[in-house]
């Protein structure tokens, strides 16, 4: 089978052995914000027209191609979801030569009743599932939109997104923040000094003006503001996470490798213990949504 | 005398009678930003000159024509300080006919030794000291920066700065929430909703991208997406005031009428009273201060 992750500014393409070993892999940055009207099919065959000219028959896609921006939109799906839910969930794309599905998006609400999204990490979250089985575990996948999801039972229960990368991001380009910056070499303490900070309680947009004033009074360098700023931004999000319901065990944690180290490092902070899994998770995860759907 | 309160957007100026009453005044946007090398003594004397002519020849000035990027840069002061000790730590500007004395900005420091700093407002908040004497207060100026005061004693005995208007200028105009947002009339039932949303706990990061959420899942209208996130983040702002000390009486609130209008709304779902005052009382406060000083 061949296992689609399209997301807003990447595609990757894998070509599966059943279990969900990679055979063969496509990567590119067009994601599906480059790809102009109509031109999906298009898209898609120049992709992984090989490899269905060699047979495969069975396409499973996911993320932001199944958004309103994208080729097909696929409802989004209710937790507690997993891969029976999903697989029976899956939006077809009519396609001359291939079976092609979409992977639906999953929304959680929490105790009030108010939403959350996701589109994408499901893929992964699933690929998680298969490794940890049934028990109860907290996972992490940081980014722009960091997702922390807690599984049970072999399904995602419940989740939320932590805006955090994107809101770094636009303090440090766009605030009064980013005028006291200078580019450094990245420097853990400054990184731990924001965590810790941020551990001690207290409200962000109080605390995010701190960055400033300790710079103005010459008590943060220029070089270490992105450092101290980014450790605080984590710490918020660790913290919030942690009083939401600590983990039994260890927090699962899957992404890119520098974003995966900060995360580690504001664990070690707050006393949480951490296990890494390979950031390949989506294919496994799609694999393991068309062995079901089979 | 003649006070002028000179931020980085705006001039104030104000000819005071003894007592503080106002005379006569003259306003412009003529902030700090606009002021080229070199131009502060042309541009005073553009503005104020005639009363000076008529002799005046004491002037105070407060904001941020101290700091860094104006023209001459005023140390801070640590807090507890009331008008005797800002008026024992004025930074003198030589000028040819008159005695030109600034203002300085002050400092605070919390339980963990956490630095904040004002420029500007210590002045209002002095002319809220002389019409609220001594006993214990708490005090709310907000803007882009809003500050939130204690007094205590007749002088300001700590403070915090709350990131709050200019992250959501930020959030509206460069991240994603933006992009669900339309213009609309203001809504104070999807303020308060937002408001609400903060008052139950839980973390901003995670909030601030249930806006989103909320818009894709149809459960905000576009033109309430504005009005959600302003309550949204002032929530946080009063929740995070109020944990680290709620007060025993009102907040006094003075700034804009229609941010005021907005606060005083927050206050009332949070059950706290408060009591507005006049928006101008930086002119009364550098009275006080030129009091003090003769």
């Amino acid at each position: 089978m061949i296992g689609i992750d399209w997301g807003t500014s990447s595609f990757r393409a894998y070509r599966l052995a059943a279990g969900g070993a990679i055979l063969d892999r496509v990567e590119s940055a067009g994601g599906i914000l480059t790809i102009p009207l109509g031109g999906f099919p298009a898209a898609l065959q120049a992709a992984i027209g090989p490899w269905l000219a060699q047979g495969e028959a069975l396409v499973l896609l996911c993320g932001m191609v199944g958004s309103r921006q994208g080729w097909v939109e696929a409802p989004y799906l209710p937790c507690p979801a997993g891969p029976a839910e999903i697989a029976a969930a899956l939006t077809p794309i009519p396609h001359p030569d291939a079976r092609l599905l979409l992977v639906p998006g999953l929304t959680s609400r929490d105790a009030a009743g108010v939403p959350d999204v996701m589109r994408g990490e499901e893929t992964k979250l699933v690929g998680l599932l298969a490794e940890l089985g049934p028990a109860p575990a907290l996972l992490c996948l940081p980014g722009t939109h960091s997702k922390w999801a807690r599984l049970e039972g072999g399904r995602i229960t419940r989740f939320t997104t932590q805006m955090t990368g994107e809101l770094r991001a636009v303090l440090l380009e766009h605030s009064i923040l980013g005028r006291l910056v200078e580019p450094g070499p990245g420097s853990d303490a400054a990184f731990l000094r924001g965590v810790r900070r941020a551990r001690q309680g207290g409200g962000l947009l109080h605390q995010v003006f701190g960055t400033r004033a300790l710079g103005l009074l010459g008590e943060l360098a220029a070089a270490e503001t992105d450092d101290y700023l980014s450790g605080l931004l984590i710490g918020h999000e660790v913290r919030a996470v942690v009083e939401d319901g600590a983990p039994a065990g260890p927090v699962h944690l899957a992404g890119a490798e520098t974003l995966c180290r900060l995360y580690a490092l504001a664990f070690e902070e707050f006393g949480l213990t951490h296990r890494r899994h390979d950031p390949d998770i989506a294919a496994r995860g799609l694999a393991m949504i068309a062995e079901t759907l089979q």
